[in-house]
Parts: structure tokens; C-alpha cells; sequence
């Protein structure tokens, strides 16, 4: 399309007809430019060559080319810090001999004394609507270097509160999502393999993780031990995350349960919630099982 | 008791027999110091003044009573590395370009070209008999600090190969725990509460990390929610602690599959296996639960 704006051949009212359109559509664009979604990627993998790299590299075209804007947070290039330490506060410890990471984290949200790499992962943190985490598996759980981003970057107060936890979390209006490679292969992480099931090893992470904070956890992108598989396997399961990539964003979330269903004194299950579950044969969530068979999938398939 | 060595009243024969006594007693007492069980303490805590440091205190002063040999490894004071690099491989890295921190690592541990952290902890690791993780649940698992320890010292060949896993693991003779605060209530943390089965929750650290190597794995000790607790609860919580710490080493470990029942392609239960407890209501752990209930207190209890 093309817009001829002053043409002297045309009187001076069809310039104005004219220039009002283009405003318009500066103002469309400008619209869906601001609504255009926010992701963020937090990447924990030492090498540009590998499957994990490639992972990432994906999701940035796909997401990119859907018009969304992306930052990757690639942990081990920027060195950084997984330990939590009295350095993650600028100025005075307030209880030094008994020092709180919890407690001296939170005051020091409150009143802007975090550290520099702290705050500005917070400040991603906060304008993205989607954050996609891309790790190897690393003992059945994310790297230590990605679990000290979550132990730093995640401050009482900032990503959660008494008030403010699971769907009533303050990250509740986002989405997260796990990404990762295993070493073993898929047959081994089954409710009759070697490892145990994938949902149980996923409930902490997802559930006590992510949507402790709030957010919507999407299915995760498991990549099975892709360092066993060839060169061809590889590419495929590398096309199968850009396709999910293209509808990522409409994606339903997992289920867990609504914070409204527990009491406010111990978070136990309201007496009459657990009565409409009576005689059933599954627990609602992998966690809140109620001594019940687990729900099939809860932690790999939306709405289960 | 004394002995009187040489008493002139005595004939010399007297003597001898005195002294071979004698002899027979230091090899008995020096019997009793090799076979003196060592105990290797991996903590986690950033202050001296915490309720983990009482814990770990505790642990030191009552199994050293005990005639243990206890070695402690202080994590933060030590500013351990929590982050997996190539700085943890001396020399040349093999495939700089396409880096594997498992393969890499495995050929420097199998060259004796770890870093030389690295190679200490494996050495206080080899020699204990008892190794207890001392530490405050960050994020429902271990701290950052601690799991950079579990994903360095760990390394491949050093604490599991595909032939030594799980009950045929490398550390098979030696005994693993984990001792814990968390920030939550008990009441949080069970299959009704909000936080979900705490079963649940240890099975990644416990069969995933602990049992993988091999380790026999004692009951986890928690110590819930100390912050909420008053002083005299604290103190109750530290000698309920101290009671336990005089038997520990006596004690049964948790539950889990022998290796043996998995085949050895895809690591899945042999058919006879499952089929001896075709029917049962409960599965065999938390993880390996063939689609039952999980069995009550699996991850907290031994023999369950």
C-alpha cells in the first residue's frame, strides 16, 4: 500500500481526507505495537551449540516473527550470580548476626537496596507476559545457576506475599513455561520406569515455583535426551517446538487449585470442597492428591 | 581401669602377660577408631546465629560424642561455586564449540583434571560413611549453593555411571539425609494442603539426586516452619534433633525399587514385578506408582 499524500492535481479537502487516514493508521499501528505481547526467556546453557542454544534460538524467530518482543536473559554469558548473599543488599543488613536472606531481601525490595543484577532481571520480569525458562535437566531439577536466579531474583514481596500466592499470586496476569532437555530417555521417567513419573519430578518447579507466584504455567516443552537421539530425531523435535511456538500464546494453562478452595489459617482444603470430591477416584493436582491415584498428565497437558 | 606395667613383686612372667594385655587393648581401641564411622555435613546457611547453624551444631556435638569422625562442609563461608563452567575442568576442553559439561567433566574427573574444589569435596565424599545436607528449603528444593555442589561434585564416573545406578549405585554403602527448615506450615505441606504432599516435593532431591548415586537415604529430618515457632518450640524442635542423632546411624532407610526389577533397555518394571502387584492399592513409591495411590509417608518414613 502506498500513499500519495500531496498530490496538486487533487483539491486541499481530499489532502486532509488523506493525511486523517494515514493518522489513523499510525494509530492502529502504534495500538498494536503497544499490545504486541512481552516475552522473556531465561536461558541456562553454557554452549552456542547446543541443542538447548538451538531451543532458545528457536523460540526468539518464532516469537519475533509473530510480532512479539523478546529478551533473552542467557545466565552463563552474563556470569551470573546463583548464591544468595548479604551482597544482594545495597547499605546496612538489618539483623546481621542473624541474618534473613528472606527478611533483609524483602526490606531491601521495599526500599529500592537491591542489588543491580537483582533489579534488573525484576524489572524484565515484570514488563514480560510470557517467560519461557530453557535449561538442561540438570539432577532432576533446573542448573544451580538457574535455581539461584529464581532464589534471588523471585523477593518476598516483589513475586509473592501472605496476601498474594498461587492464583491469587501477583504474577497472576503472566504466563511461564519450562523448557529442558533430559539425559534419560522417556521410558524412564514413566509411573512404571527407573525415574518415576515426569509429573511428580515437575510439581515442585511448576507448582511450587511458578505458580506460587501466580503465574499460568503452560504445558512444558520436554525434549528427550536429544544427546542420544540423531541428527535427523534432533531436527525434528526442534520442529515440533516451532510449531507450538506459533500458538504458544492462546495456549491454556496447567490446573492446579484455586487458592479460594483452601482455609486462610493452615491452607487446608475447605471441608466443603473435599466433600464434592468425595468417592472420586483421582486427586485434583499432583501435590493435593488427597490420598488419591494422581491425576493422569496434571503436570505435562493443559486441563488435566 | 589401670595396670600396674612393672611391679618388682611380680616374676617377669607376670610381666609379660601384663603386657601382652596391654598390647591386645590398643589394638583393640585402635580397631575401634578406623572402624569409627565418618560423617560429612554439607551446609547451607549464610548465618551462625541461624536455627540451621543450631541444627548443624547439634549434629557435630552429638554424633561427635559418639566417637564419629564429622567433617563439615560450610558452603558460604567457603563462597562456593554454584555454577557448572568450564573453570571447573583443568586443561584443554575437548569439544570447546559444542560444550557438554557431563562429557566434559567425566574426562577430566576419569584425567584427574576437575578443579581443585571440586576434588576436595569428592574426596570428603569417599571417605564418609554418613553424609547429612543441612539447609533452608528455598523455592520447595535446595538452595542455589547447594545445588551447584549436588550438580559439580556429582560429576559422572566419579558418582554414577549407566552400570552403577540407583540400589547398584557407587555410594551403595554409605548413607545420605537431608535435614531441613521450611518456611511453611506442616499443614501446607500435606495431600489436603496447599503446597501439596511434602512426599511429593522430596522425591526429585531424594530419589533423583540421593538414591541415584547409590546413597541409602535416611528419613529427611524437617523442621517446620522454626521462624514461626517460639523460642521454647525452637528449642524443643534441636532436642528432638539431638534424640534422634544418637540412633541415626542405626537406622532403616527409605523405600525405593531395586534396580533390578527394571529391564535394562528402557529402564521399565520387568512384566514379573508389575504383575506381583497387580491389584494392589498402592503403588511402590512416590515416583514408581503404576498409576495407584501414592504408599503413605514413602518420602518421610523408612519402610514405607
Amino acid at each position: 500500500m502506498s500513499f500519495t499524500v500531496l498530490n496538486p492535481a487533487l483539491p486541499l479537502g481530499s489532502h486532509i481526507v488523506v493525511l486523517h487516514m494515514v493518522c489513523c493508521l499510525f494509530k492502529v499501528l502504534i495500538k498494536d505495537r503497544s499490545s504486541a505481547k512481552k516475552v522473556l526467556i531465561v536461558y541456562a546453557h553454557q554452549s552456542s551449540g547446543s541443542f538447548n542454544a538451538a531451543a532458545k534460538t528457536a523460540a526468539v524467530e518464532v516469537l519475533k516473527s509473530q510480532g512479539c518482543t523478546v529478551e533473552v536473559s542467557d545466565l552463563y554469558a552474563m556470569n551470573f550470580k546463583a548464591t544468595a548473599t548479604a551482597e544482594d543488599i545495597k547499605g546496612d543488613i538489618k539483623e546481621a548476626e542473624n541474618f534473613s536472606y528472606l527478611k533483609e531481601t524483602r526490606l531491601a525490595w521495599e526500599e529500592g537496596r537491591l542489588s543491580d543484577d537483582i533489579t534488573k532481571e525484576q524489572t524484565k520480569l515484570t514488563e514480560a507476559d510470557l517467560v519461557i525458562f530453557q535449561f538442561p535437566m540438570y539432577w532432576f531439577s533446573v542448573p544451580g545457576i538457574l535455581k539461584g536466579w529464581f532464589d534471588r531474583v523471585l523477593t518476598s514481596g516483589f513475586a509473592f506475599s501472605l496476601e498474594k500466592l498461587y492464583s491469587q499470586g501477583v504474577f497472576k496476569d503472566k504466563k511461564a513455561m519450562l523448557s529442558f532437555t533430559t539425559g534419560s530417555l522417556e521410558s524412564m521417567f514413566s509411573p512404571t520406569g527407573v525415574n518415576g513419573d515426569m509429573n511428580v519430578t515437575l510439581w515442585p518447579l511448576q507448582n511450587g515455583i511458578l505458580h506460587y507466584c501466580g503465574f499460568q504455567v503452560l504445558a512444558p516443552q520436554i525434549f528427550w535426551a536429544p544427546s542420544c537421539a540423531s541428527p535427523e530425531a534432533r531436527q525434528c523435535m526442534l520442529e515440533g517446538w516451532r510449531t507450538r511456538l506459533q500458538g504458544l500464546l492462546e495456549e491454556k494453562p496447567l490446573s492446579f487449585v484455586p487458592l479460594d478452595c483452601f482455609d486462610k489459617k493452615g491452607f487446608q482444603l475447605k471441608p466443603d470442597v473435599h466433600e464434592k470430591h468425595a468417592g472420586k477416584e483421582f486427586g485434583l493436582t499432583v501435590g493435593v492428591h488427597l490420598g488419591r491415584k494422581l491425576p493422569l498428565h496434571n503436570q505435562m497437558k493443559a486441563g488435566c
